[in-house]
Order: C-alpha cells, then structure tokens, then sequence
C-alpha cells in the first residue's frame, strides 16, 4: 500500500475543483457507508447525496455541478465530470497492484531455452516451457504452467493455476485470473461408421494488450488459424471460447457465456452472462445483448439491445411478452364472442 | 476404513429399533439392488418396500412404521424415522473420510510467516503465502496455492488445485473440491472514451463453517466490504458467485448457476441448476428457484416457487403455459366465428 | 512434425484417386483460404468449389465425383468419398501428437506403490498416489494430480492440473484437456431440523477407450456404484456431469451442458450447448437435443430433434412458434370481429 495522497494532490492528479481542506492526508478508498477518517469515497448520482452528506470520508469526489448546490460535509470535496471513473483511477494510485521481487522461485521449472526478462517474477511451482518468452515485470505466479513458444508480453499478471498451451501469445497488461486455460483443442470432430475421428487443431489464440480474463475461463485454439481476443476487451470468469472466434477490442463478456467455434464478435459489443452463441454469429459493433440470450448458428446480430431466446431486439420481445400477457383476456373474449353469435344464430334461426 | 460395526451398534448410534440379529458386523454401506453380505442399505418409500425385501443387504434401515407392516428378509431390520438420514450418519462412521499423517510435505513452499497448526497436512506442490493461518486437522492437498493474509479454520479439507486469493477467510469444517477458486477481482469497470478502466477489487471473502462447495466453483471478492457465504450452505460445481454477493445460511445451489454481483440470497433459499441472477436481486428466505431460472436485475424474489426466464410464480408459469397450449384451439374457434359471423351478416343484408 | 509425404503417398493412404503431381511433397494442412505451397487443404461443400479453384494449396483432397465436374488448379487432386474425413486422418500423419522423453520429472511426487509404465512421461510437480497404474506411452503434463488407485490404460494425454481424485479408472487413447476434474463428491445431502448432511459419495467415475474431455469440464463420481463415460464420447469444456450418470458410446455433448444426478444418455446421441438436464432424465440412442434446452427431472427423450424449455419436438417448438408469430393478428381478429357482433346485435335490437 501507498503512503496516502493530499487531498490537494488527488485534486491535481484527477484534474478535479478542490474545496475543503487541501493538506489531508488520504490513504484509501471506501464506499460511502464505510469510510472513515483518511479515506476517500465518491458519489455520482442524485440518490445517493443524502447518504453522501453523511458519510465520514475525510475526502469525497462528486459530480462538478453538486459543488454549487449540496452542502457536504467533508473535510476535502473535489467536484469531478466523472467521479466513478476519477475513483477507480485514484484506487490505482492508494491502491497499487502487488509488486514482487523479480525473482524464479527455486522450485519453478523453466526451459534452458526460455527468455525470461529479469524484471520478470516466476513463482513457486511454475513450469515455463522451451523458448517460452516472457517480457518485463512480469508476474507469474504459482502453478502457472506455460507450453513451448509461448510468449508473454510486458506487465502481465498470470494469477495461480493458469495453463497456456504450447504456441500462446499474449500481449501486455494482460491479467488472467487463477484457472484460466488458452489454447486446448477446439470441440472438432468428423464422424464415420466407427465413430468420431479428430478434426485437426493445430492453429493458435492471440491475446491482445489490456485484456483480463476472469477465473477457469477456456479459450480454445483454432483449428487452422487463430482465434483471437481482441485489444481492451474484458472476460468474466468461466467464459467459454470456441476455436476460430474472433473477438474484437473493447468487448465486455460476463460470466459463464458460451461462444461456438468461429463467432465473430466486433468493437465494443457488451454481452450479458450465460449467453449461447451458435456457431459462425457475427455480433456487429455495438451491439449489446442481454442475459440467457440464445443466438442460432449464422445469426447476424445488428447494433441494438438484444433479447431472449432465439434473440430479438428486446422491443419486439417486450411486445410478445405484452400480447403473451392478454392471452388469457382473450380467451375470455372469445367465449364471450360465442354465446352473442350462438344468440344472434337462434334469433334468426 | 473403519473395522466394520455390530447391527446393535449401528441401532444405538442412530436411536432406532432393532429387529432382528443385534450382533452381526457391518462393514459398508450400499444400495438396496447392489447390497451384499456385510452391508447396510435403506428405504424410505413403500415404492421401494418389495425391492427392499429382496435386498441381499444383511442390514436394512427402515420407517419405524414398517417394521409393524412389512416383512423384511435382512438378518438385521432397524426402524427409523428418517431412514435416509440414518443412512448418511452412519455411512460417516463405516466410510470415515482419509486421515492424512500431519506433515509438510518436502515440496510444498511455505512463507516462514505462515502459521500451520502441527496437526495439519500440506500436499505435495503446495503453496502457503505470508501470514496464512491453517487450523487443526486441515488437508490441504497437492497444488492448493493460498495467497498472503489467508485463515483457515479447523478440519478443512481443499482438494487438488484449489487457490485461494490474499486475505480470503474460510471457516471450519469447509470443504473445497478441486479448482475451486476463491478471491478473484470481481468484474467491475468503468467506461471512458478510450475503454474500460478497472473498478477497484479490495474487498474479500468469507466463508462460514460447514460450507462444502464443488469443483471448479469461483467466488469472487467484493470491490469494496466483503462476498458472505453463510454457514452450512453448500454449492454445487462450477457456480458463480459475483463480488459483494451476500449469501445466507443453509442455502443449496445446484451446478453452473451465476449469480452477479451484489446479490443477496437469504437462509435456507433452494436454487437449482443453471440460473442466472441479475444484479442487486435479493432472494427471500426460503424460496425456492427451478433450474434455468433468470431474475432480473434488482427482482425481490419472495418464498415459494419461481421458474422461467423472467422468473415468475411456477402456478403462473404453469397456467401461462396451459394458455399456451390452447393457442392452436383458439386459432380454430376464431376461425369459425368468422365464418358464422360472415352467414349472419350475409343474412342480414 | 513430420518429414512430410508425397502426394501419391497420401492417395494411397486415403485409398482415393490421384490426378496431377504424385511425387510433390506436402508437408502441413492448410484451410482453402491460407494454404500455401506444400500444404494440403479440401473442399467438400459445391459452395466452396469456387474458393478450392483459387486455392494455392499444393493438393486438394476433393469429393471423387467433382474430379470429373471440376477444374482445380492444384498440382495434386484426391479425389474422395469423405474428403473432410481425409483431411482429419492426412492431418494425424502430418502433425503428429507431440511424443515426450519417457522419463519421470525430478519434481514429480510418485507414491513407492504407484506403478508406471516405463514409456510414460510425468511431468513437473505431478503427483501420484499410492497404487496408482499409468500405462504405456502415457503424457502426464504438469501439475496433473493423481489420486491413490487411479488407474489409466495406455496412450492417454492429461494436460496441465487435470485432478483424478481416488479410485478412477480412465481407459486408453483417452484425451483429458487442461483442469478437467473427475471424482469429486457428487452433490447429494440430506436435510433435518439443523440443516444439511452429506448424503454419502462413496462411489467411482469409469472413462471407457477413446474419450476426449475439454478443458475443466467436471465429472463427480457416483454416490455408490458409478458414473460412466462410454467409449469413444467426447465431451467439450466446462460441461458437468453429476453423480451415477451413464453416458454411453460415441455421445458427444458441447460446452457449458449440466447433467444432474443419475442420468442416462445412450450411445450416439448429440447433445447441444448450456443443456440442462434434471436428475434421472433418459435420452434415447441417436436423440439430438439442441443447445439451451431444459430437460425435466425423469423425462425420457426419444429419438429424433429436440429443443427448447422444457424441451419438446423440434417441429412442435417451430409450430408453437409460429402460433405465437400470430398472436398480434388474432387480437386485431378477434377486436373486429367484436365489432361486427355488436353492429348484428345492434341490427337485430
């Protein structure tokens, strides 16, 4: 941990108005309800200024326009555009990720051919295998075990447990939590009279800079080619990933998602948890998907919020959901409707 | 294994009554078709009293009211209130779980500020961090790494594999099955004009005593406070639990359910098989959710029965279906009351 | 990799027919796309005849009847009845598994009981347990955990941390991904006034011959007697399979899929994606279900298409679907319909 901040140097650091006490010493982040002296907290939203009011952070970041208009009542406020965002980036700074001594733990095993920077950390148990690169300040840690010819760019975390298979390439500031697998064979086969036979898998996965992937997400090689993860983009834990998908930057996947083999997914789509991709979907930029989605096999998914099962712009579910919903008002309709005719028939009978 | 008991041993132990010969030696346990010389099975539905009679178990545990009515053919008949209970005590004193010898095995790494009750076992490749505490009795299995800062209770046991993040909390007699992970960032980010910037993950985890969770299950650490698991609540495989999750005690979770973050699930829910919780749901003591279950963001999901995607009371579910299944017979009365309709106003003109 | 084989070498080991170049040497497999010289790539599809005639693969493994139809420019043409079966076997021979040194790593913990065949490879910081039996040819990647009298056949690859707890038999040629876990407690308890006992999980899994398992996919062994994965199945990642199922030959179920407790699927049946199975469900041979489906506790499948929650007939979901495509029609229906009732009732008045 940090030795705390000024008030007056977060102030400075996140471009923010100060008011208050410049010289308070900040040390760590809280959330409204729990801070207490020395800590910093944030607020964004009109709810939450009658609690905010209240709070004991000694620091508070709010929205600009609030400096105007509510009292706070603690000792340093600074008014921000974004304050969440300003929160998460002052978080880095009291906060800072683990560092640990650039060392190969005695008991790591790694291959004569390895290239292993010396600013790089090898943990206990490790197994680093033949011309295996791994770049700058590296964290490897126990348990990791990392194929031939994989390379690791600069200022990766790979937490305990992790496996890449042989051929790998991650980028750097990569984060992939404890668990995660890259690059087992994708899920193809070609069937005879006997059985299953292998549909080779022999391509490999591309991991751009500044993904994080969550804990025992798979990710699987392609069968020829790459499958490919791309640059900004955030997995969930337990995310499954198919051979041959291609994943563009800035896409957002949470937890337990499952994406068939070649399923193209582009820039900056948001995709909810426990979602099914058929194979070969294309999802377009933008577009964003909700959760327990089902998509069917070659489905192109267009920019828009979607829903359900097989998938629909979520105004057309909520519409059948509506008329769904009157079912039972029309089955009490027609009944009714019914017994008129049957009386108009015996009137004119 | 144990040396076997005598039929009026099994009968003491469980507070049942003993028909039949008190002295013979049981050795284990079976099922009432697979049961052999030695072995005591159970029953606890007259569906099963004619397949009970023909067991070839020599102990047979029984509803203490059959012992009036039916005719068992074992040599020892012991009668019950809850025969299946009985079953699953005294299957803990035939099939009592390993005993490991209490060492440190010579390849597991250990933080010389770690500090390890002398009555624990650590596994081969196992990975202890700075200022971990294990208590007494705990198996701690091969390749379980556990980060700084961790406590572990009394008479634990983590199978294979297992990681537990810095500063994760267990309670005692917990068990983890393999690959369980607990302790990972949650998924938490806040978006600018460039992408996603990582939202603070400084919470952690506790979990309660008498807590078993299966293999590969991922909980993950609260951003800020802590993610509660409650005593005796038991998790199926590959569940996951998001960050600030607070779930109550006794509560059953069945495999590949996702829950997001910030849920609350209180005391004795029932959750099946694959269901997925928006976040900030709150689930209401004693409720109980059908598999494939998907709630809503922010839903209070109050006792009884849900199912459905969105979740909705089961007698609603089932009576929307029961409308549903009318729909072609309604498309038919429609159809004709056109055509009667059209004779009249024929009729009529 | 291999030295590569002529083009008349694979004809003959395809037992197709050869038009062009024999003696050319191909040396890798390549897609129509991205192959190059020396690569062998097919076409199986009269939509791809196009893409395989621009095709710079060097041979092109080619349906037998097109040899007549088509002008390929590749200098090797095979023609073949199953060319994409081809291409899987040609690809066996050209990219052959990885072979390892039979030797036991310096940091493997084997029990002085285990038995292992002198041509298996164990890899770093594996351990094995006390009677465990490895057969021949064996890989034993690291950090795999083997559990005391786990007994696997001959030729069979585990990845990286795949965990056999105690007592599981895997056959030979069987392929383990990365973290696969099998032989955890299934998920049974039983409940009183003080919360949940353990129901006893005393049981074995059994892997038959020829079974590939994805990445951490979790298979729990049987309360008493066992769980079975039949012959030749392959299983995709993160599926779980519960306690006493038995899942026959040539099964092959996509990623993300729950089996609860003892159920059955029988040989040849095709499972889809996030398929959830309530306990003691029955599919019949040859059934296929189709991704995201619901399966009801006790529910027996019959052969032919399936789909949906719960799941029904292929055809009967596609009918209800396009009964529910005309619910905004039979409301405008029945709104006119009502109107013209009115103006007979007003006529008649």
């Amino acid at each position: 941990m940090s030795q705390g901040k000024r008030a007056s140097e977060i102030a400075g650091y996140l471009q923010g108005r100060l008011v208050g006490d410049g010289s308070i010493l900040i040390e760590r982040i809280a959330d409204l309800e729990n801070a207490g002296p020395g800590s910093v907290a944030y607020v964004d939203n009109v709810k939450f200024f009658e609690v905010a009011t209240a709070s004991q952070a000694t620091c508070l970041l709010v929205p600009i326009e609030a400096l105007e208009t509510v009292e706070f009542n603690s000792a340093a406020v600074i008014g921000l555009k974004h304050p969440k965002l300003g929160f998460a980036r002052i978080a880095e700074v009291l906060h800072p990720p683990i560092v640990r001594e650039p060392i190969i733990h005695d008991t790591a095993v790694i291959a004569e051919t390895a290239d292993i920077a010396l600013s790089a950390y090898i943990g206990p148990h490790a197994t680093v295998g033949e011309y295996a690169r791994i770049g700058n300040n590296c964290r490897i840690e126990a348990g990791v075990v990392l194929g031939a010819n994989v390379t690791i760019g600069d200022d990766c975390v790979l937490h305990p447990n992790v496996v890449l298979y042989d051929g790998i390439s991650i980028g750097s500031r990569v984060i992939l939590h404890a668990g995660v697998c890259i690059g087992a064979d994708g899920f193809g086969y070609v069937r005879d009279d006997m059985g299953y036979h292998k549909f080779p898998q022999i391509g490999t996965v591309e991991i751009d800079d500044d993904v994080e992937i969550g804990a025992h997400t798979c990710i699987d090689r392609a069968a020829l080619g790459k499958t490919r993860i791309g640059r900004g983009t955030k997995l969930d834990n337990m995310v499954h990933v198919g051979h041959n998908c291609d994943i563009g930057e800035r896409v957002v996947i949470a937890a337990q998602t499952g994406i068939s083999g070649s399923v193209v997914i582009e820039d900056d789509a948001v995709i909810g948890g426990q979602v099914g991709f058929g194979d070969h979907t294309r999802v377009q930029k933008g577009a964003i998907i909700g959760s327990k989605a089902g998509i069917l096999p070659g489905k192109i998914v267009r920019p828009g919020v979607w829903w359900g099962i097989p998938v629909q712009p979520l105004d057309e579910y909520k519409r059948m959901n509506a008329h769904l919903g009157r079912l039972p008002q029309m089955r009490e309709d027609l009944k009714e409707l019914k017994a008129r005719v049957k009386e108009l028939e015996d009137k004119l009978r």
